[in-house]
C-alpha cells in the first residue's frame, strides 16, 4: 500500500497562516482570494461561496439553539455574497451527523435554515444528508449575482480611498463571551440557572448574526460602487489585511472611529482579565458587517448612510495596516494565525 | 438560555431513511432530487453540486493516500454533474483539519484534486481551510452546465425505455473490502506486509474513481438524449429505486445483464462469508458509473457504444423495482437505509 508520510519534513499549518496556506494550495488555480468565486464571461457575474460548519470548532451545542445554528450557517454564506456587492438567489444545504440526532434535531436546524432563506429572498434548491461517527458538520453552498459594474473585489482600493465599515465590531465575540462564561459556571454547577439578563443585544450578535444585505441595496440606490469590499468574519484587523494586501495598499484607521456596542464594552469590563472592547472589534470576530472603502467623491453620500461608518482612510503601497489610537500613537494591525487550529 | 430539546418524541434517522429525510427537510422549497440542483430561466442551465466527505466514514486515513482522497473528492462531485448530462467546469473546495496534518498533507491532498481537475478540464476557483478539533472534512462544489435539451433529470423515464448502466458494478466495493481485510490482518500484527496482487483494479476503483464524462460525450456523439439518468454512488438498488420513484413507473432488470468484473467475483470469493458478487452490484456503491433510461428508438445506438450495458427496461407506473435472477425468479429490491448513520 501506498504510504501516507511522504516528506521527510513537517510543516506545521500554525506556522504558515492561514492566508499564506491557501496561497499555496491554490497556486496556479483561477482562485481569486475573494469572498466567493467569481463566473461567468458576460457582464452578468454568478457569484459561489461554500461555507463549512463544524461542531466542537464552529459551534458549541451546548449554547447553540439548533434553529439559530440553522439560520447562522445561512446568514453568513449570503454575508460572502453581500461582501462582493452581489445578491444571493439559491443555497444548497449539506448536512452531515452522527446519530446522537434526531429527526426533530434536524428539522430545527432546517427550520432555522428556511426562515433565514425567506427572509434574504434566497431558493433553497439543494439539500443533502450524510453521517458522521461524531458531531454535526454544515456545508452551505450559496449562488449569487452581481453586475461586473458593481461586483466588488478586495484588490479595487486606492490611496486616499476612504474605510467604511457597518454596524458596530466585536458584539459576536462579547456574546460568546457571555455564553462561554454561564457555561463554565453551568458545568461546575448544573442546577445553576443561566443570567443572560441585559445581554441580549451580543448574544443575538453571535447566535444570529443578520447579511448585511441592507447596505449593499443602501449603496445602490446612492450610485456607490466601493473600490473594494469584504465581510468583517475573523475581526476588523484580519479584514483590513485582506483589503490592504489584495489591493497593495496601506491603511490607517482610527480607533476612537471604531463602532462598539455599549454592551460589548460592559461584557469586557466584567470579565476577569478586563478585557479591552476594541480588542474584540480588532480580533473576535464573526460580525459579519460589511468592511468596504470608498472613493473620496462618495464622502457626501456615504457619510449620510445609516450605520456605516468611516473609520479611517487607504495608504500608499508599501505602507502597513496602521491603528491611530487617541493618545496618537500608532500600532501594526497583525493577523490572529489560523483561527481555530492552534487554538 | 433557549431549550435545545424542543420535541418530546424523538425520531431516529434511521427510521425514517434518506430519501425520506431530505424530502421531509426540504418541503415546500425548490430542491428536486436530481444529483444537482439546476439553476437559470434560459436555454443554457447552471448545474451545481456540494459533495461532503467526513474522516471516518466517507474515508479511513489508515489505507487512503491523501492524493487519493483529493483526485476522489472532485471525481465524484464531476460525477454528479455527468448524471445529469452535463459538463462539469468549475470547482471550489473547502478542507476541515485538525492540527494532526501538516502543511505537506494537505499539499498532497491538494495535488489529487489539481490533478483531477486537470484531467476533467475543471477550473479550481475556491479554497478554503477551516479546522476540526479531530479529523478532516472536506467539501467539494462543482459548478457546471448544459443545454436545457440535453439536460437529463431522474425523472423522465417511461414504459418500455432501456436500463442502461455503464462500466461494471461492485467493484469499488470489492475493493474496499480487501482494503478492510488488510487493514484488520494489519492491526492484528502490524509486521504484516499488505497482499494486494492481484487486486490492482478493484483498488483503484475504491481509491480512485473516474467520472463517466466520457460517456456523456458518446451519448452526445451518438445523438442519444437519456430519458433520465443518475449516477451509481450507492449502489445499483438505491439508483434504480431514484430512478423509479422519480418517474413514477417500475423497472426490471436481469441478474444475468449485471456486468460484474472478474476481480470482483474473486473478492467475493475468498470473502469468508462467500458473499454474492450481485450483492455488491446491487448494494456495495461507489462505482460512479452512469445508470440511464433511454427510449426504445435509441437502442442500436446504445448497443453500439462501448462500456454501456442494457440490463433491462422500465416497466408501468405503480409496478415495483424488480430484479430477474437465471432462474427466472423475481426479487423485489430494496433500499439498503441510511448509509453510515444506522452501520
Amino acid at each position: 500500500m501506498e504510504q501516507l508520510q511522504y516528506h521527510e519534513g513537517r510543516t506545521e499549518i500554525s506556522q504558515l497562516g492561514k492566508v499564506a496556506l491557501i496561497e499555496r494550495l491554490t497556486e496556479g488555480t483561477a482562485c481569486c482570494g475573494d469572498d466567493c468565486a467569481v463566473l461567468g464571461d458576460g457582464p452578468k457575474k454568478t457569484l459561489v461561496n461554500v461555507q463549512t460548519l463544524v461542531e466542537g470548532v464552529d459551534f458549541d451545542m451546548m449554547y447553540t439553539p439548533l434553529r439559530h445554528l440553522g439560520y447562522k450557517s445561512i446568514a453568513i454564506a449570503i454575508s460572502n455574497i453581500a461582501a462582493m456587492n452581489g445578491t444571493a438567489r439559491q443555497a444548497l444545504v449539506s448536512v452531515a451527523v452522527s446519530n446522537r440526532y434526531s429527526v426533530e434535531a434536524l428539522d430545527e436546524l432546517y427550520a432555522g435554515m428556511h426562515l433565514c432563506c425567506k427572509r434574504y429572498d434566497v431558493s433553497m434548491v439543494g439539500g443533502d444528508t450524510a453521517s458522521t461517527r461524531a458531531g454535526m458538520v454544515i456545508s452551505v453552498t450559496v449562488v449569487g449575482e452581481a453586475d461586473e459594474a458593481s461586483l466588488t473585489r478586495r484588490s479595487g482600493a486606492s490611496h486616499n480611498d476612504l474605510i467604511c465599515v457597518s454596524g458596530d465590531l466585536g458584539s459576536a465575540y462579547a456574546g460568546l463571551l457571555v455564553l462561554e462564561r454561564e457555561k463554565v459556571t453551568y458545568q461546575a454547577n448544573p442546577d445553576f440557572q443561566p443570567d443572560l439578563d441585559g445581554f441580549d443585544y451580543v448574544l443575538e450578535r453571535f447566535l444570529k448574526p443578520e447579511p448585511r444585505t441592507d447596505i449593499v441595496a443602501a449603496l445602490k440606490e446612492r450610485g456607490v460602487v466601493p473600490t473594494s469590499m469584504t465581510d468583517v468574519s475573523e475581526g476588523l484587523a484580519d479584514s483590513l489585511l485582506h483589503l490592504s494586501r489584495a489591493s497593495g495598499c496601506g491603511c490607517e484607521v482610527y480607533e476612537e472611529r471604531l463602532p462598539i456596542d455599549y454592551q460589548t464594552s460592559r461584557v469586557c469590563s466584567e470579565m476577569s482579565r478586563n478585557m479591552l472592547p476594541v480588542s474584540c472589534a480588532l480580533n473576535g470576530g464573526k460580525d459579519y458587517e460589511l468592511l468596504f472603502t470608498v472613493s473620496q467623491k462618495d464622502y457626501e453620500q456615504v457619510k449620510q448612510m445609516e450605520g456605516v461608518h468611516i473609520i479611517g482612510y487607504v495608504t500608499e503601497p508599501g505602507m502597513p495596516a496602521l491603528m491611530v489610537t487617541p493618545q496618537n500613537t500608532t500600532i501594526e494591525l497583525r493577523a490572529q494565525g489560523f483561527q481555530g487550529v492552534d487554538q
